[in-house]
């Protein structure tokens, strides 16, 4: 090594006997194990707020404030918030009445429950949510899983009563389910749902939401209960002789009258209040319309009887026995799922507001809103984007809001159901498509195309799957692709050989900067991944191709033969007992062709790991080394290459 | 900037005007798509050979090399191969015979369709498979599975046929779906079975396995039909009266020879045919007793009757309509599955002696195998490592020793069958639980105990699984957990914050080394994994959390406050539209605290996204950098801080 010329600068001694990364001391498996769990489940450290006050009073303050997130503004609460939360809480009344009385059409059960779901969920979630921007009510895609899902095993139109009880019962169940994931703090199962699924099952869902309408649109009398294109297509045209016009031209008269206030209100967005509140007006405008022209003899359907008085109890209709406890509990679980989209939606305002909503106290939320909605006749609610951004624009400050809500629903399901004798149905069916087209979001489409073709292909299938085919068929495409994108990330990871860059000690990926060159005698790969079960195999082929490739090409221009083959491993962030072994067989099958293996930056983890399988024994420290370029000088000092010249280019 | 002192020593141009990071230029979204699926599907590039050939020709002929491995090592096929493989196959087939008979009575199925087994398959894996090692036959595992996912359907008792029938449509489909995924290249899905959850589940079938050959140890008449450790035990100790003490001494004197060859072999291992021979030494020897004693009268019972022949045809017992299919069906994936294992006997070998198996080859090869096989009387057949291991020993060369194998056995189906009419089932059981001995891999599980701790607990929980409940429930909890870790390994990457190492311009992770400092008013996050649905709400949390912290610290010590956090992507591999819009997130809330973010290193495919998505637009190529020290020196210049003496140290 003697007389050698210096080949960069070594900015690390290399040899100096001391191990350059050092193997982390041993820490107790219960200390570790604890770390992990608190890193898998409380990423955030919810508790911080609490552990960090002094004394037994304080502390049990600081977690009731934690369960109670109203105690956090309630103290601190004024006049000037509680005037913009009436204004919000009154404007979002305006458009939940008559959306819950539309929606619990669409799941087949009496308009009126539409109003209590209204009422007592939005007073737990004033209680009990961290968000301060969520109206609560129900949705258009959870109401229209309800008969799809609960259909076959009660149908709505022959048993209505089991039909009811039976979404009292799946309401229930996902409420328990949607709590029980927010205490296990298993919120993170959500994530696994990608953004492109999503965009795609919302759209085809409010595709088919759309279609249902136009039984309503059309005033038939008749429908298919399938919710495919070509069942309903075939529905509406094989009975064109029972289209009424008179329902038609109320219907397009009124979406008409909603799709323009919303152009409006987009246009101006302080006048937001006008497509706030065109749903009750149109639905005023059309009850007032059809008692004058005495519409229900002329082929326009109308509500009926709304029974006065708030919600009644029903926990003793929960079916909590087989045989049909299992339909509602699939049900429940599934429609739990859809109903955590309250969640993104909330994030999403929180974000634009910048302050922090806990994802797993949210699920607790709307899991006990749901489960005591439940036992008080609702069914299903969580926080609906159209009536969460009217809240927003109407000015909410807190929770307040949903509470101000949930009064003016109570006042109309006391003293106004009458009022709403004459409401025509076709009114409520323009009043769903409205707030569907608003759901589409062809702009993520487009974007997801533009930037990844495999997400945009998840969106299509998922959307294509409910369109097609039904609800379940698309959620299930919708999981499967986002599963299978998972595995092909964790299964596939990306090898790279790296190069030096030019006049710096840098060594960077040589497909991505034309600039770096590789080093005679020394291949240099990194790994972008934990190594584990997985992807050991594959790594195992892809590395020794790399190596096998390497040689060709050096065969093949006679260069330096292949001395040291250096693995970056910065970027492996674990390993597991198969990661270790692939290490082991690649440092024993590089021993058998005279080719020596060096490490740089392994992390403390892999150190580890490498230490307790005696696979860095059989490395040697001398072997291991900081950063890449080190192990590079140190192969070349080491190696006694005669062309030392290349490398001072 | 003029007149500031320059921080350490800064390797590229800070702010030349072009971009540092370059977007890669766009490519046509075909060559992208066909990239992507080579690397997906042909990892190993297969091909090479075929594609490295000119003219037609000399391509089709390559072609066929690589369809049939034979004709690689067939035309150089020397006279001292032969006669190594000649002793090998000899070797091998005085096992296979007495382990044939021995699993198919554990399948319950006609003692002879363990040497039909061993002889079909067995000329077909010559021909196609790519080991030079491996010895075709039945495993104990394997066998045990046909009555536990049939024998429901059809009790092998009450009704032997259509159970046989059932048995040959399982294999079929077996077979084709391991040459399915074989030809789809889909190999890959084996990877996801954890190898701490295989040792697990092999453990507690080889246990299952040796508690059911109690029944032969003891000359029970009747025994239970479940597999589980309680009621096995509760079957053998409640008919202590049927215990016939002829029938255990006999047992117990072949398993006390077996295991007592065993370890002699293992001592010296190239006294290997010792061991190799004995289950047919204690056949032989356990038959002419029988024959001299009159066996058979004094509760030792015998085979009986051996059909004369090879292979009848079976093609026409397959059931391929419902509703017997689908049972056939799933116990055809389930066994193909385990079947599997083979495969990676073979790798190992071919490990150990360095030379390379193909994964998806292999698998059309097994499934081929079982495919002919399922037509010619024979069940599951894989590549056991028991067998597979005394052919090695034996110098096997090449995959000629099968055929020599299946020689060996259509010898004896042809001419020998009438000898084993007195061979005891005793000594059956004794070979059986004497094999099985060595499946339990107890070092692996210490290992496992050591290195890692979670994939102990797969291994126990896969191992308790099936001793406690039965081979299907010890599978799922296998597979069950193997998924978790990766779906946990996918959702809670690591992030750690770097800090630069004294005299030098790396940065690296505090938690690791001790000297590594922080830079004042940079937080430098380094993040480890690809950017994706699956982890970026986590990531969003843990990051912000990680700014939170930091901003606490440093009111609380009164620093410099944070000016800019550095995100190193070096270890990014990828990032999709949920990842992009994380980092436009995490920039929207990090300028709105006047706070500037910088990216150190990202990769080709991460730029790509970030430009295509507009988020670079939004972050500005000024603060994009190829390294983690000059975004720091660039913040620390730009940032005006005033006390730069700080970072000279």
């Amino acid at each position: 090594m003697v007389g050698m010329p210096v080949v960069d600068v070594p900015e690390t001694p290399v040899a100096t006997g001391a191990p350059r990364v050092p193997v982390p001391p041993a820490r107790p498996f219960l200390h570790i194990l604890g770390a992990h769990l608190r890193e898998t489940f409380f990423p955030d450290d919810p508790f911080r707020a609490v552990a960090r006050e002094d004394g037994h009073g304080r502390r049990a303050v600081a977690a009731l404030r934690y369960l109670f997130p109203c105690l956090q503004w309630l103290p601190c609460y004024t006049l000037g918030a509680l005037r913009s939360d009436l204004i919000a809480g009154v404007t979002v009344a305006s458009l939940a009445v008559p959306q819950g009385i539309s929606y619990a059409k669409l799941a087949d059960l009496p308009p009126i429950m539409g109003l209590y779901s209204s009422f007592v969920p939005a007073l737990v979630y004033a209680v009990m949510g961290s968000s301060r921007d969520l109206a609560v009510g129900t949705t258009a895609v959870g109401s229209l899983l309800f008969p799809a899902l609960l259909g076959k095993e009660a149908p709505p139109a022959e048993n209505p009563e089991l039909y009811m009880h039976l979404a009292f019962t799946a309401t229930f169940f996902a409420g328990v389910f949607q709590a029980g994931l927010g205490i296990l703090r298993l919120g993170f199962v959500v994530d696994f749902l990608s953004q492109a699924a999503i965009v795609g099952f919302m759209g085809g869902a409010a595709t088919v939401v759309c279609l249902q309408q136009l039984k309503g649109l059309l005033g038939l009398q008749h429908f298919t209960r399938a919710t495919d294109v070509v069942a309903v297509m075939r529905a509406v045209f094989s009975q064109t002789h029972h289209w009424r016009w008179e329902s038609l031209v109320l219907g397009c008269c009124c979406l008409i009258f909603l799709l323009m206030t919303r152009f409006f209100s987009k246009r101006r967005p302080r006048l937001f209040w006008v497509s706030a509140a065109a749903p009750l007006a149109s639905l005023v405008v059309g009850s007032i319309f059809v008692y004058l022209i005495h519409g229900q003899n002329h082929g326009i359907e109308v509500i009926g009887n709304l029974k006065k008085g708030i919600n009644p109890s029903s926990a003793k209709s929960l079916i909590l026995s087989p045989p049909h406890m299992m339909v509602a509990l699939k049900t429940g679980i599934i429609t739990g799922l859809i109903g955590l989209e309250g969640i993104a939606v909330g994030r999403s305002f929180a974000m634009s507001k910048n302050y922090h909503v806990d994802n797993n106290k949210e699920m607790v939320a709307f899991g006990l809103a749901n489960i005591v909605g439940s036992c008080t006749s609702c069914y299903l609610t969580t926080g609906p984007f159209s009536r969460s951004a009217v809240n927003v624009n109407a000015g909410c400050k807190t929770a307040m809001s949903n509470a101000v809500m949930a009064v003016a629903v109570a006042v109309t399901l006391l003293f106004l159901t009458p009022l709403f004798h004459y409401t025509p149905l076709v009114v409520l069916s323009a009043i769903i498509i409205s707030a569907m087209l608003g759901v589409f979001d062809f702009p993520a489409a487009v974007r997801l195309w533009k930037v990844d073709k495999l997400d945009f292909c998840a969106c299509l299938g998922a959307c294509l799957g409910v369109v097609l085919d039904n609800i379940g068929i698309g959620l299930s495409i919708a999981v499967g692709i986002s599963v299978v994108r998972i595995l092909l990330f964790v299964a596939r990871p990306r090898t790279t050989a790296l190069g030096k860059m030019p006049n710096s000690t840098m060594y960077r990926r040589m497909d991505q900067y034309a600039m770096a060159e590789s080093v005679p005698g020394v291949l240099v790969l990194q790994v972008d991944a934990p190594i584990f079960f997985a992807n050991a195999s594959y790594l195992r082929e892809r590395i020794s191709r790399w190596i096998n490739e390497e040689e060709e090409r050096i065969k093949a221009t006679c260069e330096q033969s292949l001395q040291c083959v250096v693995l970056d491993m910065g970027a492996v962030a674990g390993i597991d007992t198969s990661g270790t072994k692939l290490i082991e067989d690649l440092s024993k099958s590089l021993h058998m062709k005279n080719i020596q293996i060096a490490l740089a930056n392994p992390g403390s983890e892999v150190m580890k790991k490498l230490d307790m399988s005696k696979v860095l024994m059989r490395i040697d420290d001398e072997w291991i080394f900081q950063k890449v370029g080190d192990a590079c000088d140190y192969t070349l000092l080491n190696c006694k290459i005669a062309t030392v010249q290349h490398n001072i280019v």
